[in-house]
């Protein structure tokens, strides 16, 4: 047999044989997601956030959820609107943390900010929760470093159990700070009473299933990897969502930014004609996101006839859609499917395959994934 | 002297003399402002909207106001949301039409529904009013054209007097909505005791200087059309702004992309060290909007610090700047003043440059700027 020489050096043994840390943390994700969800409920289903450390009787108050974000942590939040406000009935806004402290915002008493970070020391969102505690609103944070500022200085903490986070492009904090967001919304149904018990259930056994089925996309990141290599001299590549699948759009765009310096941007499938389709000339890349079949059937209809109003100008589609629908395989240059999920958890899904992508083009341009240029991973300047 | 052939034909003697239909829409800003301004105060600067068909008590009741729109009309209402939350400290959201339909949103009797459509037609919104309306939600509608479809449906109506709007890409239609919303904003304070009757005096005083403002910028055209067509070849422009500026950078963003087919993208200009801030490279055009020195100093300050760092990067700093802000000459390429006006009046001045700017740019691609590929005037399909 053949002799290998292995020359580990300590950062690569960190990385687990991986390339990157990157691409570890993006193959990190099932056990992100599994640890998230770990010891947050019983076997009933009932939620036991017992280290909000926020009156139970406050939570019933609110009137308003604020999130608080920037970047990344700011599409965990838009996915969490639709959440939040589906299961509690509750108005989300999501604010830029730069731009909220800068507009004199209307928070109360009733107001419930819930900040996201990863490090817990971004500046800009430390600065807009103070903000927001001297109006009288009520401050969670949703973080991944334990004893951070931002938490220490909130009312409430749920952290996110992923791991410490080291490539600067967030990939497995994204996926946790979503699930954070779904137990927090869970936890409000409950308190609440917005939800019956047994949907709650059901609900936390489908996020159960989540870390199993991000397993089954790596298992086959080969193909996005390959497409990826294929698109390394794209100039520009576009992304397409509505409902959830928008703040997966957005955020497939920045990682692209982020690390392979192409100018990728997001849109909300409905608003092409309303402009960003003059852009679609023949070749242009551009990823749609396509909702469930099983869903409300207008949402995928629509997503679909975009599908097909973009390629008959030309464009090369790249469609993320889910396990068994055929519709849009006559339109697509290519498709990669992801296990069933409902709706509104398909977030969780859907990213997946596009931080790979984003990841492996950034590779096969030979940039530096973990570091990019000009980017710090914490933004604790304002 | 010299003999001239004139060939008029129907359509240019429409344009004016102007080369398009969209040169002359810019042009015709000052007039569409001043129009919508027109009849609706009396002079003791009291507003007098009897056309609203709304009830005064009924208003004094909203908690909350949701902006529904596409595209351009969207960034207006964003700008209409920081000057109605200072103004009447009602909480404002914007939402897509086409998002806001497919997201069960949270709308009552006390939540008034305020859409922005030039056309009156647009498909994604009329469908979104009519939801609303349904959930008992107050409707008004901000439109440009008598009689169409959402003025009709909604239950009151606040009409632009932009004119016909020929070109597809919106310009006077969207100084012109934003225009409305002021007078809604100050109605509103007025209404409900947020203002003092001398502070809306004041605002509607500075709202009646800004038509002939509007022309000092067109008057010097000159000096963006020259940069315009020195970067006739540029592959892609970023836009920077904060607070209202950073709607202002959007809609040049979307300018350039509608009619020049550039890779254009607005950014809020907090978020750069979140992602874009990797995009820069030696010589990126990065438009910065920035806003007065004269209002709080620590935005104007963050802004000029933006401005240094992707000039440290390397872009191509252009910058649109108040009269008399010398602080950011040292560190642009090109810097072109507006006159001076209060900051949340900014964007009926910051937006002119850049719709010259896109307007000049595409024509010397080239283009038929008045009929963009791909796009049509009003979007009346889903």
């Amino acid at each position: 047999g053949k002799e290998f020489t292995v020359d580990w050096d300590a950062a690569s043994a960190e990385k687990g044989g991986f390339p990157s840390f990157m691409e570890k943390e993006i193959f990190d994700q099932p056990a992100a997601v599994a640890d998230t969800l770990l010891g947050r409920s019983d076997a009933d289903g009932r939620l036991t956030l017992d280290e909000l450390r926020i009156d139970a009787e406050e939570l019933t108050k609110i009137s308003k959820i604020v999130v608080l974000a920037c970047g990344t942590s700011a599409y965990a939040g838009s996915v969490a609107k639709y959440a939040i406000e589906s299961w509690c009935r509750i108005p989300v806004e999501v604010e830029l943390s730069h731009e909220f402290r800068y507009r004199e915002p209307i928070v109360d008493e009733n107001t419930l900010i819930v900040s996201i970070s990863q490090s817990g020391e971004t500046m800009d969102t430390l600065m807009a929760v103070r903000y927001a505690k001297e109006q009288g609103a009520k401050t969670m944070s949703i973080c991944n470093t334990n004893g951070s500022t931002i938490p220490r200085e909130s009312d409430a903490v749920l952290y996110t159990h992923a791991g410490p986070e080291i490539a600067v492009a967030s990939t497995k904090a994204f996926l946790a700070q979503i699930t954070a967001t779904y137990l927090l919304g869970l936890y409000l149904a409950q308190l609440r009473g917005n939800l019956f018990q047994g949907q709650i259930k059901d609900i936390l056994a489908d996020l159960g299933k989540i870390p199993s089925k991000i397993q089954d996309i790596l298992d086959r990141s080969d193909e996005i990897k390959e497409l990826a290599r294929s698109m390394a001299d794209a100039s520009s590549v576009l992304f397409l969502g509505r409902h959830v699948g928008y703040p997966v759009a957005m955020e497939g765009a920045l990682k692209l930014k982020e690390i392979a310096y192409i100018h990728a941007e997001g849109f909300a499938a409905g608003e092409l004609k309303h402009g960003p389709i003059a852009l679609i000339d023949d070749g242009q890349p551009v990823f749609v996101v396509v909702p469930s079949p099983r869903g409300r059937d207008s949402l995928h209809s629509k997503v679909v006839s975009n599908i097909q109003e973009v390629r008959a100008r030309g464009a090369k589609t790249l469609v993320i859609a889910e396990d068994g629908d055929d519709s849009v395989k006559d339109f697509s240059e290519w498709v990669f499917y992801v296990p069933e999920t409902p709706t509104l958890l398909m977030p969780l899904l859907a990213t997946v395959p596009l931080q790979i992508f984003a990841c492996e083009l950034a590779s096969a341009k030979g940039f530096d994934v973990d570091q990019p240029r000009n980017l710090a991973k914490s933004v604790t300047v304002e």
